[in-house]
């Protein structure tokens, strides 16, 4: 199995743009670092203090943005590296998430969090490997 | 000009999938009705009563999903005909909106609306026609 690093997810900052009546809110260019090729995307609602967890991919590259809300993401990687990241509507940023790297998530809003992941490839289950909660040695800490 | 009618915006219902901590909602795969290409994607949040009209574009195919939120849309083609729809997160569809066609969009919702944009071509402001919200003598009905 390839080694991949939890260093080698990308954060890219995105921008808003204010407009009367609602900003707009860049996601992903094609001619963007991260961008590899679009093959899907979709939206993962979580919830306030729930977590999704854990999930890697073999082959997808997943992009992914919170327009709205606040998510704690956690990163593992084959060394067992680990690696923290809160963002949301007050950081707002892309991560570029490769093969290979486990993670999972929570929500730290009040509210419902959206995560929109634009994927290079359509869902396919066998290139997914889930693990439970508690299998790895994680503690969720409060960042917000 | 090419004529092109009301009746060519496609509307296709989307799924979302009941999750523990939070459903997945579909968006746009490649291999969906309404995909061209890819280009970039956006959001663009609408207020409450808040309206942005009008607009169309040259070339750019949009294709636009409301994961939260209420958004009523109208549509007008070259022939002065007129469309509305009326979407988000209870009817939760995909809105594919090909060249040629002046829409604008108004929130309905108590919180901000938002519209995601998944275009077939980065954006690329000399194919963008806009008008003022005045010019078309279409009245805002209150549908929700």
């Amino acid at each position: 199995m390839r080694n991949v690093s939890v260093n080698s997810v990308l954060i890219t900052p995105l921008k808003k743009i204010e407009v009367i009546g609602g900003d707009i809110m860049h996601g992903l260019k094609k001619t963007d670092n991260g961008f590899k090729d679009f093959g899907e995307i979709y939206f993962s609602i979580i919830k306030r203090d729930s977590i999704k967890a854990w999930k890697r991919h073999l082959q997808m590259t997943l992009n992914l943005v919170v327009p709205v809300g606040y998510v704690q993401f956690a990163f593992i990687d084959n060394n067992g590296n680990i690696r923290e990241e809160l963002v949301g509507q007050d950081r707002y940023v892309r991560l570029t998430i490769p093969p290979l790297i486990w993670f999972g998530f929570k929500g730290l809003y009040k509210y419902d969090s959206i995560v929109m992941n634009v994927a290079d490839m359509v869902h396919n289950d066998s290139e997914v490997e889930r693990r439970e909660l508690k299998s790895f040695n994680f503690l969720w800490r409060k960042l917000r």
